[in-house]
């Protein structure tokens, strides 16, 4: 039997309402000892599921808390699979703290984060990725990240792990017919349909592995670093960006990352500025490994923000986008000539001419003197949109599937090339079983107490 | 026909849960365009009301924006008594938004605070003061206060005022009764009736006037002034109180008050701290203005903790008590001797035997040393409960209530300094009317547009 648990499910603070939650297996015959309706109606245990109850939650001595409306639903025909209640109470704090506690005293107890969420999941609800992609729903600020959490909610993703899973079960299946006719010696199985469906295979987790890197722009924001020397106006230029648009991005709530970043959005694109020191140009050693330390946050980018002080010496600036522009070639990136407003047009001129590799644009702005920013705008804009144009049905957000899914390309790769070297089925079905072990981690059909309580404790408490 | 209003009516945020509430004519109408529910189940519009249906909000391109349950209520029998729909959706704020955005385009309007509300009070659900009640209800933060408001949400007050009518219209009879029968120039109507009923009625809401000291104690706390010379350590007196306790009072919302002062919690009693400016002894005539604003100041307050430097000459502090004192007779007081860690045993034993009033405590602290706190608490809560020990059925706790009996009080005391003074029925029946203006006032039944307004902007948006 399992332990009823209660909470709060809506956001924490004085509302017009609120909804305290109640499941498990008891969850009904709680409510109903402080929940009085009015006289005529059925008690809330005789109610017809999911049909909403007026009534009043009743005080130990008697007096009357407040004035509910209580919904109830019947296992297994509930979000979380159980029996459960929802009770709407007026959202006074005072009222949602004291419901709390007339159901602890009546034998519910604190629900933990995620665990509605949780059980919903252990009764068969939902599968894993499912239930991690209720808290990026609830998290998602943006249509993009929204569109995505909700695909996967709905089981978008799991459809595509199902379909990989039958594909490697077929697989299984070939090669168990091998193994039972190997002792006739007679080769039975067709190796090169085996090819066939691991090449499939490969290319289809190869592709969801590979939409990540969208996932995680969409989810997390468009990596974009702000790179130059130490004192050409990268702060500047970074809180000239931010300036207008910080105060939407503040109620970005930490749930799902651990560090919130400089991020801005802009026409429904989340951007997320990566922090790099400044550089210097210079033959010490120590700087030298300053300069390392940036080329590494760098490689995280998708948009490289070269940022130079208009009004170095030409030869300087040839030298630094000498050293830089070479290795970021998979990068989109922008030159931004800052200080243009401190320059002669010869020097603009001369800066026209430098020549740029093609995956560079060349920019001129004043962050002091707010000049150019719209172009500014517009150029991250079309480099975020170069760098996201492919459409997928599917795109993988969670950094523990993108995980999952490259052991489990590692796994049929290794399935390929024991194919290629014709090993032996029974060699074969080692790996097969551990590509399917770590697709079966992402759904949750493989999986142990320690990764779920990772996995809900980021939620957030009444989901 | 009534505009279709939508409004989030959960807290402000990110939860797991949030309520977008729709209500007016077309309010199921609307829904239903962007409401897809299950196949099998009923269209919305032909649902059973009240009744919890699972279903997909639509986005306009065909997407599915969210999986959210919808619950309609039927006019009369919902909140609002109109057409109205609860849509239970995840508490993204993205979610939410993009759900008001589509009942926008879909012919909704957004609803002003607390339009929800004023709607039912139009529709006759409730009353005024239940109206207002239904905010307070939600900003209560204590027990004390939270039963109050929910008393009077659920027509405690109402029915008082009620009775209160029918005695007048009682009275109003037996004036006509006089009327009709004066040109037979037989004094028909009993005047000695007429004299109890007025009686009853001036006794009736003269107790509900008085009532609002309490109430307003409980609801906006126990008003405590804390008096004293500039030096004695009047702040650092009040940063010991609130030291441990403020915490617990800072998200004490300033919804039904337009100045958050210092408040405490003690025991389930909300203290208010009033402040008062530091008092100097002096002859000078601008320093005498401010020790009359103190006293003003002062007589908001139920009790007043009289804090004295114990260190001070026994003279001055005789002089100082000798002045205040007599001025605050119907307070309870507490004289609160501080820095007793610096003055000798035979200091102590003077500031003994200074005699006090029987509404005065004596009592040793030191702020400074954390000394005798405990004691301060109880003397305060103790001062607290001899100050509201009085049990009364129906407390009133509104400022408006308030004026609106103080005006009915004025004119039923004319009535009864009428009827002694044997006034003919005609020039009675003008301040009756009055007196049952003010309490329809009270009620809602004579309001105007103004006051309504001023009344429900103070309300959350959604309620």
């Amino acid at each position: 039997m399992s332990e009823t648990i209660c909470a709060i499910s809506t956001a924490a603070g004085m509302g017009a309402i609120a909804i305290v939650r109640v499941s498990g297996d008891e969850a009904i015959n709680i409510v109903s000892k402080i929940f009085k309706n009015c006289k005529g109606d059925r008690p809330l245990t005789e109610l017809q599921p999911r049909r909403a109850l007026y009534g009043n939650i009743m005080n130990a001595d008697g007096s009357i808390l407040d004035e509910v409306v209580c919904t109830t639903f019947v296992a297994p025909h509930s979000f979380t699979g159980e029996n459960s209640v929802e009770i709407a109470c007026h959202g006074s704090q005072f009222i949602q703290q004291s419901i709390l506690q007339l159901l602890l005293e009546n034998g519910c107890r604190l629900a933990t984060p995620g665990e509605f969420t949780q059980r919903a999941f252990t009764n068969g609800k939902m599968d894993l990725s499912q239930a991690e992609a209720v808290a990026d729903v609830i998290a998602s600020n943006s249509a993009a990240s929204h569109r995505l959490a909700i695909n996967q909610m709905r089981g978008g993703f799991s459809r595509e792990l199902a379909k990989l899973r039958q594909s490697l079960l077929d697989f299984v299946s070939l090669i168990e017919l091998e193994l039972d006719f190997s002792e006739e010696e007679v080769e039975f199985a067709d190796r090169q349909r085996m090819i066939t469906i691991v090449d499939e295979i490969r290319y289809k987790i190869k592709n969801l592995a590979d939409s990540f890197k969208l996932g995680n722009a969409i989810k997390n924001g468009i990596p974009v670093a702000i790179v130059g020397e130490t004192n050409v106006g990268k702060s500047t230029l970074l809180n000239w960006l931010l300036n207008e648009e910080k105060a939407i991005v503040s109620d970005v709530h930490g749930t799902t990352r651990d560090v919130i970043e400089d991020t801005m959005m802009l026409d429904g694109l989340l951007f997320r500025f990566i922090d790099t020191a400044g550089i210097r140009q210079t033959n010490d050693a120590v700087e030298s490994l300053g300069i390392e330390r940036t080329f590494r946050k760098m490689k995280e980018a998708s948009i490289v923000l070269l940022t130079i002080d208009s009004s170095y010496v030409l030869g300087e600036i040839n030298d630094f986008i000498g050293t830089y522009l070479p290795r970021i070639k998979d990068k989109q990136v922008a030159v931004v000539f800052n200080k243009t407003d401190i320059i002669t047009s010869a020097k603009r001129a001369e800066l026209e001419n430098i020549a740029l590799p093609e995956n560079a644009v060349r920019l001129f702005i004043s962050a002091k003197q707010n000049q150019n920013k719209q172009a500014l705008l517009d150029t991250l804009l079309r480099l975020a949109k170069i760098d996201q144009q492919e459409e997928r049905n599917v795109v993988v957000t969670n950094m523990r599937h993108y995980e999952a899914l490259t052991k489990a390309l590692d796994a049929i790769n290794r399935v390929n090339e024991g194919l290629l070297a014709n090993l032996s089925g029974d060699l074969l079905s080692r790996d097969i079983r551990d590509c399917m072990h770590f697709l079966g981690e992402i759904t949750g059909e493989i999986t142990n107490d320690n990764v779920l309580a990772n996995i809900f404790s980021k939620f957030c408490i009444g989901k």
